[in-house]
């Protein structure tokens, strides 16, 4: 990473953030040389990004010819608008944002038990309520399912994140935007205050 | 696209989506074949998509070595549980959303008084209140700063858009969804169910 004020190392940070998100956008290459910007939902356990697909689509075809991947998964919490600390000019607009950029290699996950552990997973995520017969492959729909569909796994080669809130401005820059955020008062304005203030070296 | 009933030709529905949306993820690829996902703020001006940043970074030496990008806007509305339309089976948990994906060549915008238009839509998106002197290269500061910073359009050669929103349900399953969201009535529930009356085939 260029700018290194923004880069988070914390790995419980950055295993929260990844939590909270359902998307993400996985690159790959075709055989042609272009690249392929895929948006899906996925889980991470720790150890590997785990997302599933149909075969038939593009982006399995990119998979089968190279396997290399990046994933990055990002959230904007607030447009910082120009005035919060310039009077005049325009140019200082920006955005306040997480991102974490993975690169790794592709593995089919083949294992019925696997496929069925991490399934499990999917749903905890994206369905933490229940409501559902637990995925085991003794259940034949769930059998026949789990064998149709395809899943991958990411194996991360790195992880990088950003987490940019403010880092770069200066005790009156900063206290400018803070109090922007607390009178603008729009959904995510407070939350991005605290994380303004988390991240700040100069408020720790 | 593989799934036709999701494909969305209306230019005027993609433009809007499009102008809601403040970020998207552009595909790179470097020189060691690897590709590369970066999140940033783009505009659209119903030719082009603009995006700026340092000339320093990851993302233009990718550019240096090859122009052609893939880009791609997404928003989630809506994670559909499996008990909307399943009171067993875990397996029909799935997400709508709107995606739109660009593939098109890199070119730096170098003219001042590009630049300076171009930035003006950039305000015009981020900042639509205004609080800022317009954008002219007449303004010094605003001369050095546009000089600066490097901004690159893409031209693009297709733009594809899938906008999920049960088009793939039957009748009954459709009305499952839409109760189960209305009974839910989480923040984007209820803009989920105007979307899937407005694109699902049967109900037109």
């Amino acid at each position: 990473m260029r700018r290194k004020e923004f880069a988070v190392e914390d790995k419980q940070e950055i295993e929260k953030f990844l939590k909270e998100m359902t998307f993400g956008f996985l690159g790959t290459v075709g055989e042609d040389g272009w690249s392929r910007v895929t948006p899906l939902n996925f889980v991470y356990d720790g150890n590997y990004f785990y997302f599933h697909g149909s075969l038939a689509g593009e982006k399995m075809k990119h998979l089968a010819h190279d396997p290399r991947v990046s994933f990055t998964v990002a959230k904007e919490y607030a447009i910082i608008p120009s005035y919060f600390t310039d009077p005049v000019l325009a140019c200082p607009a920006s955005a306040f944002f997480k991102s974490v950029m993975v690169r790794g290699k592709v593995e089919k996950v083949e294992d019925l038990d696997e496929k069925a552990s991490v399934f499990t997973l999917f749903m905890e995520k994206l369905q933490p309520e229940g409501g559902y017969q637990p995925i085991t492959i003794d259940i034949p729909q769930y059998r026949g399912q789990l064998k149709a569909v395809s899943l991958c796994r990411i194996v991360p080669e790195s992880i990088t994140a950003k987490f940019k809130f403010g880092q770069n401005t200066n005790g009156e820059k900063f206290e400018g935007i803070v109090q922007g955020l607390q009178e603008r008062n729009c959904p995510m304005d407070h939350e991005t205050i605290s994380l303004m203030k988390k991240y700040c070296p100069h408020h720790n």
